[in-house]
């Protein structure tokens, strides 16, 4: 069928369109770049081309179909536009897959179709996604295009992590589960660290965790995700950069009944003025580091509890999997902030668990292990990416149909 | 000034009314009992002497004070009368402090406005504990009467336990924060652990699992609760008999704005109808082990949930502590349930944690070491005992004072 042999990914968020053109022969970016603001008075695009120099355009991107155009163009003018035979696919990040997506799936109208049943449970993502994917299909109708879910790696869960100790008929009846996120990271960063430990993932336990603006947590037992930190929602779990991740469900309703707050102002409040922003005023990890540094309490409040959410889902993951082989540190906070990390690990010599602290500094932009040779478990930084997994599944995909 | 040298202990509650005399020359219980259904057609009383048969009484108790005077009536009935020389104090458990009250309390007629100003945050507690102090002042006001709050054990929890990483301002504005609950219980068994092995509690690190019909777990460093489970409200946490304990907060607008379920309709749901109930439709888990015993699959699941969800705890304990030197399990299923504590405990070796299956299986009402020898932490059945605790530390500030 096709003899293509790059993948282009696309991310569709709701006013942004973030793409890779990946080369599956060796894995590298042959492109990339981003649009931003679509449908805002003033858009811009980013491209990143493999040489040269980085290209900018700030005007007005009507809506996600001029968007891709332009997109298009880019690639085109780097003699790699949609419609270069090398094309052998486009594979498309959607956020939710429900129950129904658990695998890499191509793409038709009966897909698309699904995947829009799923807005209830997806209002933020799903659409845009949808949006995408529909473009994208529209402009190459006879590519392969390939739906790879966030939720997929985590369709493992058992029953007992993956259930919500609630009513069943309400949560069958309004399909309320842990679905758990950013699973496409946590799938190629707990198989990166197979190798980069020179094991086979099938006999390897390893505790993910992805500290990016949004941060969760994965438990992985033999290549197979066991449990997650994001649940029905990306709002569970970890505090993030202006998510509140887990807070008591009571507090809703005293917000409600006692702070006369609406549902979606407490929707709001904990999406997007809560995390790091909510306790500190700042969500970027950098700035908070070097206020906390400075002595800045309400930072230093912000550090200490970023740290010691993620120190309880280690250990509760710990529990989970009974033995840990590793433990990785992964996105960016997990892959460039020290301090984090010897935080995360300080004082669980119990654990097994302890970082060096000469490894922990090093600057780099590989995987690296960051424990003493004489720790029970690996703690390891290894940076994730969620392109290149989605382009490899993508082409495995394609090839195998 | 008194010369007494018993407490009676008064848990009030919102339709019923529970309390224990106690001998606090050797921490015994006198007499105890309870009045339930108050102010409906059909109340009953049960009261249990020290000697003799339990005495019941089924009529109309129209309001509180008629139901601390049935009580009187029978403790008098048994010469240990409210009007006995020998009651040195009474005191009142009363649920929710605040960050007011962080220890036993003398009452007087500023702390129960203070007491009444934290309705707020106690909406479904505090007003009934209230009544209690209310009605028990009003029958002995030359008596003292010391208010033991359930929160206030938890009060030492450091800021970055206790805080959610919400918005600083609207958290303060509504006293929103991790308060915990079952503090006398925690505090109670913990120092019994101590005790079981002969060590000062201020060297000792446990985690208690007090796994009652509420459930809630906590990790007290030398002495001092630094975690726990319960937070703003008694809902948060482990998978209790009708509580969900945690879910995502965003399952809150899921069922609000999918479901069309009303803020109190979600709230009734996590607090009566989810848990072991919601799961499997029975709350008691000796009819989930029986049924999961014989094949129930529901029932199987909601066993599952409910030790999953404490092992994330106990492992996340582990690691806030850095050193475990105990677990002391208590309550009704924690003392009780050998089938829950064989499997919380189960492939925990790598903690150092395990349960001997003989020592295990011995029923016994004594505080005892289920662990083999060998086990670098020791596991416990530690009985809790919240009115004697409440009943040392009332009679402690009476002598204090
Ligand atoms: N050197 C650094 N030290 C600490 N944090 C960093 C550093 N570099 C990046 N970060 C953090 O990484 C975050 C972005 O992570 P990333 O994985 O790119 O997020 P996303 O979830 O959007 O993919 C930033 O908000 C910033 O806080
Ligand atoms: N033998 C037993 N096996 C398992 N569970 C038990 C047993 N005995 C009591 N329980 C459980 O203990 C629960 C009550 O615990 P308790 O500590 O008395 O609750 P409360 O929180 O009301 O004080 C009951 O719902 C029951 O499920």
């Amino acid at each position: 069928m096709t003899t293509g042999t790059r993948v282009l990914v696309l991310n569709a968020g709701s006013s942004s369109v973030k793409y890779q053109l990946i080369d599956m022969l060796d894995g590298s970016r042959l492109a990339s770049g981003l649009v931003e603001r679509i449908g805002e008075a003033e858009g811009r695009l980013l491209h990143l081309p493999l040489t040269g120099e980085p290209r900018e355009s700030v005007r007005r991107f009507a809506d996600h179909d001029g968007a891709l155009r332009a997109v298009a163009d880019e690639l085109a003018a780097d003699l790699m536009g949609l419609d270069s035979p090398e094309l052998a696919a486009i594979g498309h990040r959607v956020v939710h897959g429900g129950l129904r997506f658990t695998r890499p799936t191509l793409i038709n109208d009966a897909v698309v179709a699904e995947i829009r049943r799923l807005i209830p449970v997806a209002p933020l993502h799903n659409p845009a996604n949808i949006t995408g994917i529909e473009v994208a299909r529209a402009m190459r109708p006879d590519l392969p295009q390939v739906a790879v879910f966030d939720t997929a790696f985590h369709a493992t869960l058992p029953e007992h992590a993956a259930r919500y100790a609630i009513d069943r008929k309400t949560a069958d009846e309004h399909r309320v589960r842990r679905y758990g996120f950013h699973g496409t990271s946590h799938q190629y960063v707990s198989r990166a660290t197979a190798r980069l430990l020179g094991r086979d993932p099938a006999e390897l336990n390893v505790i993910v965790l992805h500290l990016g603006n949004g941060a969760s947590a994965s438990a992985v037992a033999g290549g197979v995700c066991v449990e997650t930190s994001m649940g029905l929602t990306p709002l569970e779990g970890l505090v993030m950069g202006t998510r509140s991740g887990d807070v008591d469900p009571g507090l809703v309703f005293h917000l409600h009944r006692v702070g006369g707050l609406s549902v979606d102002q407490i929707d709001d409040l904990l999406n997007r003025r809560s995390g790091l922003l909510g306790l500190c005023g700042d969500n970027d990890m950098r700035e908070v580091v070097r206020r906390a540094q400075d002595g800045d309490e309400d930072a230093k409040l912000a550090f200490d509890s970023y740290v010691h959410r993620i120190r309880r889902y280690l250990g509760g993951y710990y529990a989970v999997l009974g033995r840990v082989d590793a433990v990785a540190f992964t996105a960016g906070v997990g892959e460039n902030s020290a301090e984090v990390r010897a935080a995360v690990c300080a004082n669980l010599e119990e654990l097994g668990i302890s970082v060096d602290p000469e490894l922990n500094a090093v600057r780099s932009r590989h995987a690296r292990v960051i424990s003493p040779s004489y720790g029970r478990v690996t703690v390891a930084v290894v940076p994730t990416n969620e392109e290149l997994e989605i382009a490899q599944q993508t082409f495995a995909l394609v090839h195998e149909v």
